[in-house]
């Protein structure tokens, strides 16, 4: 078969690969990482490269215009080479920089440009974690054995179980495995019958996870993880202390099989999919907790637990289990009560015989995320009714308090990640992430204050708003001439020219047309209508909602005020709001710290009910009335009716 | 290295080893198995063979005497190769047939010369076994799971546990590993919801063990094994049907490396000790489950549970785990209370996730073995109290009622096993069983009725009490100028001839000496000693004791009259005796039917106090008067003293 060379653009990377192979798998090779939502389907557009040297084969398609196919722009994954090439790949196609973007949102907040989401995350989980009484997964205990004699003459094995039930007399059941026992009676007598002893919490039941000569209990160390499905995020904590020692996120490298649970679940399908898609989230977990704890100057075996918390489809493929029903009529994971196993046994690099817990799920689109926000914000400690919203590709929304809870997947769509939209960009650098309309005149936020790239997904959010507040939109999302912004008409789709191409980092007008606006209606009016559809099936009103937590990486950055204006939101005071963060590392590091707090998730899993909107009417009812700025129904909206008028 | 090639005969089978290989090691590499007792190290004497062709290398050794140097005899673990070499082995240096044994036992109990032991057993077992209720170790239940449907959508690992626990409401905490999960959604989807699913007993856990598509639950099978120092008995037992489908036996090859426990710890300490040691036992069971299976026509996969009882240091091989300071003072085993594990990781074929649990142990010279007959037994349950003897190498002695347990172990030497003889050999064809004297001559009655070889365990009982009643002997063991038997000198030691050159199967004259006599005093006095302590530090007198039970191998084939007549066992009525045969694997096959069982046998392991002789003033002071026939006191044996007068 023929080989050709492809050389990918700036980084002056090359990959040698045979007739047939498409761009975007060659450059993956490379390390090169373009990003792309549909898994390489030819279906979002966002893998667009292009292409300067070489003969290749491509199959047309609507997303790449005609006068980028004169520059010589194709889709990644439906092109092919027949000669060898050289291929750039220019940077909105690329996958941004997460450390910088967070490090951005922290100088906005700095900025007083949002609420201070780290404050006010500090004054919540001082309370919630306090809730729990100390008992991380995995305990270190120091133990002076008394030497054996004639007269105290049990085995070395029962010695030491005999002393831990001693000093842990609510110990009932407790486990020791063979490996242990055969290191042991050399391991006591060489320690001088001094040791430290690792429990941990398995299912239940106690197990000696490791035995280490000597006094080891302060060195004690887990590490929390929220395995998001574009995101992966590490926090190792002190296990005695329960002091967080570090953080570190990186991109889940999966989004180069698929950006969404569903594309990823059909890669997963593929030959060795699965294999690819597991060893993908494990070697950046593994990158991870290797980096922290570096950075901690401890070693890999001074960590005996991890606590994962992620979507159905992440723990599934976190654990190489084979999500495919999830996305099949009647929607079933293999499992949603995960057993506590050796990290080993998922392929997690710490201490060989530490623990993996991964928070429970409660179906095929609620998951351990949601589990870990619910537990992290406290909601089912109080008889005020709470509101839970995790804004992400899919929009989980949890109702409920401690006498109940139920919880809805809507499939928002990724326009609050920054997909599905004309100009649509991540939240990286140059992404546009607020306009004011000052003057009759249109003033641009860009992250980091570069040329625009494109709008992210706060972005999208805060223009719309904007837009509707200065009547360029009006309610139904379409577009009005107007003295600010340019109108035109494209390819029949009437859009507005945010910035023009000599103004923007692509060197292209960055436009907002009619259809992203649909979208983001369509995106909103799920979110919107899911609380609905939560409300009405338990009987509650808007107005009883006290609190609104709002968890996920967007959240952080959302304008709470532009997204009530859009009909996100429930119009209700803005002192109800609270950001809480990551409540998915939250809610895995209080595990983590707390077996009374792992209880507590399998009860609020066990407690909670699953609505599944697809084949609910109510749902279907009130979308249609939801898909309009903010609603059809104004009276639902007052701040804002007052605010258009 | 020089490599000379050692043929043994009569097999013809060779093999090259290197110059210093001694013979022992040689014969064993080509499968002939030299019987030894001391694990190579020239001291018992046993394995002599004869040098036909070839020169060598050699230790003197008391052990061989002139005429026999002069025959080519050597200790085959002394000598070494000089050339190519030819080496005969003699029938009474080899380990006999165990089959043919258990065969000749049940003819001469048909012949009525025996006690009808099997008729005992099972009337005893018939009460014992009924106590405990069935829960083998593990069981198989069929399932038909609820289809999932939208409403119904528990994850499929949580479905199966839910059925499981809806059927089994006494399960509290139930386990699954993450290999069952992972097949789970195909296996339940193409078995169309209706699987079998193996639940083990783990622990005081509930595990599912193995889940299979269809109604696999009729066959379910399970192996209890008794591991001896010299034996391996190993039962195939139908889970369901409580029935035992068949048993197989198999001298224990560690045999090779040691008759003894002690031998076989010091064996362990050499290079690989532990791992030739640990592959011989794991080897045998694995060829006696072969057998076992292939017979009653099933497969490896059918069997999911072994139970396995032996001494403390068997069990320790079994698992793999260094027994080294099962013989340093102070005597401390790595672990009495064995987890249950995956046979597969003691190297244990059966299904590869199928269990092995071990009976526990109280000591290091009290282990699962004696567990597991008290058990069977049953002298747990009753208020009278019972005496529980295990006669071997190690005698072990329990005492006690439904109230409490407490037991000893006395070195009693090798002599109960024909070791520590003069002419002494294992129970083979040929071996002196019983002698009788009659118009003053003497009647020899063997194994098989062949020539005779030597005297068995049972042989020298049967012997010295003849010779006692006949006043060949005196109480003191000397042996006195008679009409019957020639009485001669042998390096200053007085010795009978039972049987002269020419009659016999070794072409030897058969003898046994004053020594000979003393070895079976002190193994007697050892025992009776053990018991009269027991008795002393519970307070109670002999005749307290209502049964008398019997276990080993040997004592199916004890004379009950002779062993009272040396002072071996008390002088108690005939009927408080019974014999129960192999109890170890009695009480194995118990827990492994019965979970109740086996919370019995911790129970009792927890319960039973465990009497240290070697430090205990009362045996002491008692041994050296029990060093008489059969007592210094002979009103202890009132129907002896009658016999004698």
């Amino acid at each position: 078969m023929d080989e050709f060379k492809i050389t990918f653009f700036p980084e002056h990377k090359s990959v040698s690969v045979d007739r047939g192979t498409d761009l975007l798998t060659a450059a993956l090779k490379t390390g090169v990482h373009i990003y792309n939502s549909c898994g390489g389907e030819g279906v979002c557009g966002r893998c667009k490269v292009i292409v300067k040297k070489g003969d290749y084969i491509t199959e047309g398609s609507g997303r790449v215009s005609d006068a980028e196919r004169n520059e010589g722009y194709v889709l990644a994954c439906r092109t092919s080479p027949g000669s060898d090439m050289e291929v750039f790949v220019p940077e909105e196609s690329r996958l941004g920089d997460l450390e910088i973007l967070t490090e951005e949102i922290k100088a906005k907040r700095l900025a007083g440009l949002y609420t201070p989401v780290e404050e006010i995350e500090e004054e919540h989980y001082k309370v919630t974690s306090k809730i729990f009484k100390h008992g991380p997964l995995s305990t270190k205990i120091f133990l002076k054995l008394p030497n054996p004699t004639i007269d105290d003459n049990s085995g070395d094995a029962d010695r030491l179980l005999r002393e831990i039930k001693k000093h842990h007399k609510e110990i009932n059941t407790i486990q020791m495995g063979l490996s242990n026992i055969k290191r042991l009676p050399r391991l006591l007598r060489e320690s001088n019958w001094e040791v430290t002893v690792t429990l941990g919490n398995r299912n239940r039941t106690t197990e000696v996870v490791l035995i280490e000569p000597g006094d080891r209990s302060k060195e004690n160390f887990g590490v929390a993880v929220d395995v998001g499905t574009t995101t992966i995020v590490a926090y190792l904590v002190d296990l005695n202390s329960q002091k967080v020692l570090g953080s570190k996120a990186s991109y889940n490298p999966q989004v180069d099989f698929g950006e969404d649970v569903i594309s990823r679940i059909i890669f997963a399908q593929h030959e060795k999919g699965l294999e690819k898609l597991h060893h993908a989230v494990i070697d950046t977990i593994n990158t991870l907790i290797d980096n922290l704890i570096k950075e901690a100057s401890l070693t890999l075996d001074d960590v005996t637990a991890v606590v994962s918390a992620g979507n159905t489809t992440m723990t599934h493929l976190l654990l190489k289990i084979d999500p495919a029903n999830i996305r099949k009529d009647p929607y079933i994971p293999a499992v949603n009560f995960m057993p506590v196993i050796r990290a080993s046994e998922a392929g997690i690099k710490i201490n060989p015989r530490g623990l993996l817990m991964c928070l429970p799920c409660i179906g095929s689109y609620v998951g351990g995320d949601i589990i870990a926000g619910v537990l992290a914000s406290g909601m089912d400690k109080t008889r005020d009714l709470s509101l839970f919203i995790d804004l992400g590709t899919n929009g989980e929304v949890a109702l409920g308090n401690k006498e109940w809870l139920m919880s809805c997947s809507t499939s928002a769509g990724p326009c609050f990640e920054g997909g599905g939209l004309k100009c649509g960009v991540r939240a990286m650098k140059g992404a546009i992430q607020n306009i004011s309309i000052k003057n009759n005149s249109l003033e641009i936020q860009t992250i980091g204050n570069l040329p625009p790239k494109g709008i992210c997904g706060s972005g999208i959010v805060d223009i719309v708003s904007e837009l509707l507040k200065n009547k360029i939109i009006d309610r139904s999302g379409k577009i009005k001439d107007n003295k600010i912004c340019q109108v035109r008409d494209c390819d029949g789709i009437k859009e507005l020219v945010l910035v023009v191409a000599e103004d923007s980092a692509t060197g292209k007008d960055i436009t907002i047309d009619e259809n992203d606006i649909k979208n983001l209606i369509h995106s909103k009016g799920a979110i919107y209508t899911g609380i609905e559809v939560l409300l009405k099936e338990s009987g509650f009103e808007k107005s009883d909602i006290k609190h609104v937590f709002i968890a996920g990486g967007l959240g952080t950055a959302l304008n709470i005020r532009s997204a009530i204006n859009i009909g996100l939101l429930p119009d209700l005071p803005e002192k109800s709001f609270a950001f809480l963060g990551n409540t998915s590392v939250a809610g895995a590091k209080m595990c983590l710290l707390s077996y009374e707090a792992t209880d507590k998730a399998d009860v609020i899993a066990n407690k909670m009910t699953y609505l599944d909107l697809s084949t609910n009417a109510l749902f279907m009812n009130n979308y249609s009335a939801a898909l309009f700025l903010p609603h059809t129904d104004i009276e639902l909206f007052p701040s804002v009716k007052k605010l258009l008028s």
